[in-house]
């Protein structure tokens, strides 16, 4: 099953579920928009709403988290063609909130970075609060999982001292959240194949499979001192083959569209545009 | 003026005004809590409610922020004692907001943290959105500032592969914030002292004219690309004399209790307890 979160012509925000190319209308979307908990995808499921074409509707990032985790160098490839090391704890960072956007929605990059990125990946959402998670029950903490793409300006991102990465991170577009949010029964989340595409060409391929810290191990680290709540969004890393890993370096060119595809939850597509 | 956000004895969550040991009821405190925009002062100025003495409450942090953005290395004589360069541009982390607390409730340690530390700061709060400010009118995107303490979790922090700071910093309460936020009318923010003490030893002891980016200068970096919205707050950097920077290195300790001082807006009081 698939959530989505939109707004109308008419500038309502409202819930839905996604089936095919048709949205069915599940009511007003509250603050924190679909934050993955049972009652949540309840309702969901029982929408019997108005029915819109997705083209009609503008999508919207599905959930407003109050926490965005990234996890940093979490495939091998990556690691690599950024020439560091393979992590032996998950690198944690942060991105703001009012960086996400919907598919569909465009990303604007500021006028001071020179060098703006993809980074495409699977993204988990926290369905119940958590502390102290086992490596055994963490997976009971995910109500649902998406696509992400970690829009990063690289310029920003490594001329900040110590390379705290929050900023060159977290401006605002630079989080392309969804197109929909999938259910996880029955999902293996250890076999999920994520790719970024820009006009046909493939720059990312890969599968959770390969990830360093599994999605399991990432919330047991976390939570062991960070209390996890409903609709906390966590990106798991991107795969190789980023802009700024690649020979020649290849970063996001005005007027593109770059698409991130998660299996089982869609394509994630958006324009870019340079602020001028 | 003071603003205070309190649980009564029998759970509810109020605003109020703080004079001296009293505090004046202002309402029931909405989810975001003080955001610090002029209406929000506004009803604090009128509030003629119930009076509570400070002491038969239970102060809570004054805001939830969305955003609650921390400046690292922002005082000279603190990027000396951690051994690292003078910064040329802002040093932006974040701590999760997760992390906050009030005045008076208890920094609790995780039991994998060896290596506590306090940080004591002023904190500036955003009342209005803001993009892309100027040095001459970033000031007028603060309305109010407050102490806040950004306890870190050194062992956590620089286990983290790159540093990246969030992780470490982020457990749940390691961000005490207030006791309340201070109304800013007539007030230098270039000039605030900020000190730390734990019972009765001044371990940091500075003032805000020491900072090297300024409030106004933060809010012009941050503003570039990051739309800033009300109820947002910024940690501005703490000043040095933190306990891993000492010699020998002093960290925080069971059964103790922080103090964090900020002129004209009071302490900051904060019992530690570790987690068995």
């Amino acid at each position: 099953m698939l959530a989505v979160r939109f707004a109308t012509t008419s500038g309502d925000v409202r819930l839905g579920r996604l089936d095919g190319d048709q949205i069915t209308d599940a009511g007003a979307a509250p603050a924190i928009g679909f934050d993955s908990t049972p009652e949540a995808w309840s309702s969901i499921a029982a929408a019997a709403g108005t029915t819109h074409a997705v083209d009609s509707v503008q999508l919207l990032h599905p959930v407003h988290p109050g926490k965005l985790i990234a996890i940093g160098l979490n495939y091998r490839d990556h690691a690599e063609e950024s020439e560091l090391d393979i992590p032996e704890v998950p690198v944690v960072f942060s991105k703001f909130s009012t960086s996400l956007i919907g598919s569909g929605q465009t990303i604007v990059i500021p006028r001071e970075e020179t060098r703006p990125d993809y980074e495409g990946e699977l993204a988990v959402v926290i369905c119940k609060r958590t502390y102290r998670a086992t490596l055994d029950n963490a997976l009971e903490s995910v109500g649902g999982y998406t696509a992400i793409n970690d829009v990063s300006g690289r310029r920003a991102q490594l001329e900040t001292p110590l390379r705290q990465f929050v900023y060159g991170k977290s401006f605002d577009t630079f989080g392309p959240l969804g197109p929909a949010i999938a259910s996880v029964d029955g999902v293996d989340l250890g076999n999920i194949d994520v790719s970024t595409t820009i006009a046909g060409e493939v720059l990312q391929s890969s599968n959770s499979r390969n990830l360093i810290f599994s999605v399991a191990q990432i919330i047991e680290y976390l939570s062991r001192g960070i209390t996890l709540e409903p609709g906390d969004v966590i990106a798991t890393g991107t795969p190789g083959g980023v802009g700024d890993g690649r020979n020649p370096k290849r970063y996001l060119r005005d007027d593109e569209t770059v698409e991130v595809t998660v299996s089982g939850v869609g394509t994630l597509s958006n324009p870019v545009r340079f602020e001028h």
